[in-house]
């Protein structure tokens, strides 16, 4: 069981395993605690549903049983959560410390029964049915009235967090809005505010204008290295059309969305042969108000540098990669 | 050359590096280019002061010459600075976007003459040294009008970013008031409006008089694994004196503090194998009014987990390992 505490300073949440026991040492990883095992002990390959816990969703063949073999997406309850559904969520203080029981859900997407393909070599109909279980998944956790915020995301590589080689992305529901998500929920509405426009849309239109740092577009989405870009070939893909939830998408855009995250998926591991990454999808609250102000959109940053003592003590970053280099050479790598 | 670079939704500032030529692959670390060199060729051994940039302060034995050995500490330019003392700060803007020229100071603290004592090696007297250095080069930087915030930091080991294992720390000083120190100051100041009180004072009595997470302290200082800690065990140091900056500390508290945390990295060294580890001093920005408010400190944090997609998408943290557990551990350390 996890408990949340709030940083009496800067509001920021940390989660935290309670389990009794001997402390980790090394500490564990956050997700599974099953590392580089082979397609016949791999917990997400057909035939081993039993090791996972029973399945919440999945895009089954017509006639297959749940929790057995004939799927092509399946979403499991993650074996070692880092929030749980049951239980009361109840806040208390004691003097200037604040905590909350660690409810929320944790989600494992295996994203194909195939234990080697990784989500570039999907087709783009396989990947599509990825991206509609993301929104299955985060629609129907809207219903859960404790839940304010479900936030998708996948860790490719050990460098980025991950520890299982099958293809799988997690989502986590909190019970809080999370401090990353109210900056860009802030910064967004400050510049409504003054400018009545979405920030999003403006930086997307001046991008597309100024065409320095754009890896491939089409009819729906943008894929770019932001101005801004925190890390080398650090990528976001955002929405033509203003839209504040990924889950309002529809198919049709979802299909273009499909298309677009391949490519860059492919440009990246051909340009920096294969490297490990992590993609999050940044999205309104469950309870919005923000229709007007924000835009969500995915930012893919490939671990290549380290975290140390000045990101640490300023929350700024130090990118050795101008993000038009790494534009240029995103559109120049070699794919099919 | 680099330039600071504004990301228009949150605020928050990169330093790119604007330097022509090939994208590098795999990007270098921030700091210098010479990973794990022996003591024949360290640019921070005696001898070889000709391969760093002319000191800038030294603690010398008498009639010894600058730039020559003889010395105990050494302060020198960052040879591959993230920002440079010469040239204009110019802000300007293009659109919705922003930056600023990569103005600011980027200093190496060179620990010891000798190549393989770490910092916790050192005796008392010796760390003092060290914190004396500190502290003299933050005073002279608050001269330079153009800087706003000095970080002093140390990165050790690979995991937490370090190239060379000369022990040594680095100072940044920058144009800007750094995002996570504003925050931290806005927490304070939120805490203070409200109940008139230093929030990081209370904090330090209730862990005190708690008494569960303490892991060590004297006369001047305490150290701790916060209540709220983002990794296992983090360690912060604070002044039982509430004080806004660290290089108002006097001499004598200098001295406690030498004491201090030479006996965490100790006890952090003893209870887990010689970790990475990277520390930050968090004092107040140069032209501070937070004198009631702000209470300068230090966070130590041990390289143990990874950042993944959790942490990036939420700006939260998943802490496997409690601090309470943390506390008792690095307590039980078996050191001399």
């Amino acid at each position: 069981m996890s408990e949340l505490r709030r940083d009496p300073i800067t509001g920021r949440w940390t989660i935290i395993d309670m389990q009794e026991g001997p402390a980790p040492e090394p500490p564990a990883e956050t997700e599974t605690q099953t590392p580089g095992v082979g397609p016949q002990h791999c917990p997400f390959c057909p035939g081993h549903e039993n090791l996972t816990p029973p399945e919440i969703y999945a895009q089954r063949q017509a006639g297959s049983a749940p929790n057995a073999g004939g799927w092509d997406v399946r979403v499991v309850p993650n074996k070692f959560p880092a929030l749980q559904i049951e239980g009361t969520l109840s806040r208390r203080g004691f003097g200037v410390l604040d905590q909350c029981t660690g409810i929320g859900a944790h989600e494992v997407i295996i994203e194909t029964p195939n234990h080697t393909r990784q989500t570039e070599d999907f087709t783009v109909d396989e990947l599509l049915k990825v991206l509609e279980a993301y929104k299955a998944r985060s629609l129907d956790l809207r219903n859960d009235a404790r839940l304010k915020y479900s936030l998708i995301f996948k860790n490719v590589g050990t460098a980025a967090g991950a520890t299982l080689e099958h293809a799988h992305s997690q989502l986590i529901a909190l019970p809080i809005v999370p401090k990353r998500v109210q900056e860009e929920l802030n910064g967004a509405e400050r510049y409504y505010d003054f400018r009545e426009r979405c920030v999003f849309c403006d930086m997307l239109h001046q991008e597309l204008q100024q065409d320095e740092r754009i890896v491939c577009e089409n009819h729906s989405f943008v894929a770019y290295c932001p101005f801004v870009s925190r890390f080398p070939f650090e990528t976001w893909i955002l929405p033509k059309i203003h839209n504040v939830d990924f889950d309002a998408t529809p198919t049709e855009a979802l299909r273009d969305l499909s298309r677009l995250l391949k490519e860059v998926l492919e440009r990246l591991r051909a340009a920096l042969n294969r490297p490990s990454y992590n993609f999050m999808i940044h999205t309104a609250p469950i309870d919005s108000r923000q229709r007007d102000t924000y835009h969500w959109h995915i930012e893919l940053i490939p671990a290549l540098t380290r975290i140390a003592g000045f990101e640490w003590g300023t929350g700024f970053y130090i990118n050795p990669t101008p993000p038009e280099q790494a534009a240029d050479r995103l559109r120049g790598a070699a794919i099919d």
